[in-house]
């Protein structure tokens, strides 16, 4: 089976409430714009490609109920500009609420309130479409670059975090790779690291694993070089938060150490995200700024006191791994580039930030 | 205030349950030899240092009670061998009950009871004693290797699991470096990862520099790369399990990992720990056997479940670190030596294993 962490159909959307996970899998349905954005908020739904196509379905729901009257447009744009907000520092969702914005506004020139709110619904639907599309092109182009190293073998692959069908429209970028590798009965394993605080991996990578019959190993983070050396790992494939111009890559804290590890055993590292993650308005990751996140992720689980208390703690959420580290490529849906290739065969493709 | 976790005075013993830490501080009493054998079993002590000096602090309490009566070298190895038995991979235990029996065999040839179990207790006093005093040197030594680097500057150190009080007789190994840099007033900050899956880091070393005052930082173990890229770590300084003929270090899982962005940072990676815990019987780390410890390490906290159920687990937990990386050195209570000179350095200063 494939999991499904976004159902739509017509006039009807639910999502797998991932703070449940790995525990209990209920849907929940998403009736209006505010489900969408209480949802976001609350991250029963996260992933910056999943909650830019969450809050946008949430949009198609209240459009085929006749939302926005006679006025359409002031409706969309108010319910864009409130999704946006629920989670400001997700590129995706911004990203979608400019593109979504520019072509109801060139529509509404032309066509009355019905007819724009059927065009807006297909522009959604198709973005879904489109983005789980572009995440199989990925998991394709990652998987057919891996096993041209390793032309009869079966392939082990080490990840972090999660990057799978819960954080994407469908599919996932990293683990996409791995869903790639594994339908074409090339994959032997994926170890996951369990990615320290908020156990991405342990709870939804391991999950989407288990749930797909994938054969998955779960490590602490700590574990990750000396599985490189003991487990025969063929390659390392991780997500993106943001790749800039010069290839260096902001993802979950934890990639940047993975990176270096996987350099010291001469094993591939590669970066998997879609064209709309690559951020060609910056030159180089030291324009990235670190955003610090609350001591309380590390000092409790699940409301439980785990650390002393008194103790101060740093607790950056992402970092930078620097180009010259990505030795496997980025892996996109246009293909797989080298960092110095990246900028090249970008541009002119994207719509600036 | 320096923190006690075993406190003894004749004839009697209380340890801290670590058990109960970081969120009780329990001090509970050693009464018998069997009480020993139960707290080190259940963990309420741990450290393999600290597991032989309570083992053997426990007999003493026995025999100044006048255990034994007419015979009391046959008591003496009947304890002895109870205790060895409760945790059997401690290696200090083994050494010290093998000396130990040793001595009391010499002993009972000219001495009566009485002034057979006068000597045993001292022996073991003079243990306790030894064991705090060689840490301290290993402190100090390690201290001043450390800043012979930095002439004027406060530094910055990185440590790994809990190597303080709480694992040894007192004072500890690599956090007996640590509280000496602060004793100095050298010391700016500590690092520390929290050490998954057990969390002595979160749980053991942030109690023990709170209690002190020793300014202490929290990190996750997938933190350390970029806490050493951006926090201008001076050295990192971790403890060890065992240290075999060519330098090669066993120790806990993550420390491979560690060694491996100190070196691509240039940071000195020292390794602290007792000329007891050198093991020159094997020669290289290959020759080591990874321990691998339960799932539910991984899959559970405090009872609580924290990952997807159904997936599988792998969990060493220690690591062998290879000589090449140990760049800065081996801080034993002899003074620091790289991993090339410690064979010679300590030939014919161990009691073989």
């Amino acid at each position: 089976m494939t999991l499904e962490a976004i159902r739509y159909r017509s006039g009807s959307l639910q999502i797998l409430n991932q703070l449940l996970l790995p525990h209990q899998t209920v849907y929940e349905d998403i009736r209006s714009v505010q489900d969408a954005y209480e949802a976001i908020k609350s991250m029963k739904v996260r992933g910056a490609p999943a909650i830019a196509i969450v809050g946008c379905l949430s949009l198609a729901v209240e459009l085929r109920a006749g939302a926005g009257g006679d006025d359409p447009v002031t409706f969309i744009r108010e319910s864009l500009c409130h999704l946006t907000s629920a989670r400001p520092t997700a590129v995706n969702m911004g990203r979608a609420a400019r593109e979504l914005m520019e072509f109801a506004e060139n529509e509404s020139m032309e066509k009355n309130s019905e007819q724009l709110r059927e065009s807006v619904i297909s522009w959604i639907e198709d973005m879904l479409e489109r983005d789980v599309n572009d995440n199989k092109k990925i998991g394709n182009y990652g998987a057919q670059h891996i096993l041209s190293g390793v032309p009869r073998d079966s392939v082990t692959i080490l990840t972090h975090c999660n990057t799978g069908s819960l954080a994407t429209a469908g599919y996932g970028t990293a683990l996409g790779v791995v869903r790639s590798l594994h339908a074409l009965g090339r994959l032997k394993r994926v170890y996951c690291t369990e990615t320290r605080p908020y156990n991405q991996g342990s709870r939804l990578t391991a999950y989407e694993a288990v749930a797909e019959g994938i054969p998955a190993t779960l490590i602490t983070d700590s574990m990750a070089a000396l599985t490189m050396r003991e487990m025969d790992i063929t390659a390392v494939v991780v997500g993106a938060d943001r790749v800039v111009a010069n290839g260096d890559t902001a993802n979950k804290v934890g990639t940047y150490q993975l990176a270096i590890a996987a350099k010291h055993h001469g094993i591939p590292f590669y970066v998997a995200a879609p064209s709309t993650s690559c951020d060609l308005s910056l030159e180089s990751g030291r324009d990235i700024i670190i955003e610090v996140r609350p001591a309380e992720e590390l000092t409790s689980i699940n409301g439980v006191p785990i650390a002393a208390p008194g103790v101060e703690v740093w607790n950056p959420a992402f970092d930078v791994t620097p180009h010259q580290l990505i030795t496997g490529g980025i892996i996109t849906e246009l293909g797989v580039f080298l960092p110095s290739e990246l900028q090249a065969a970008l541009t002119g493709r994207l719509t600036a930030l």
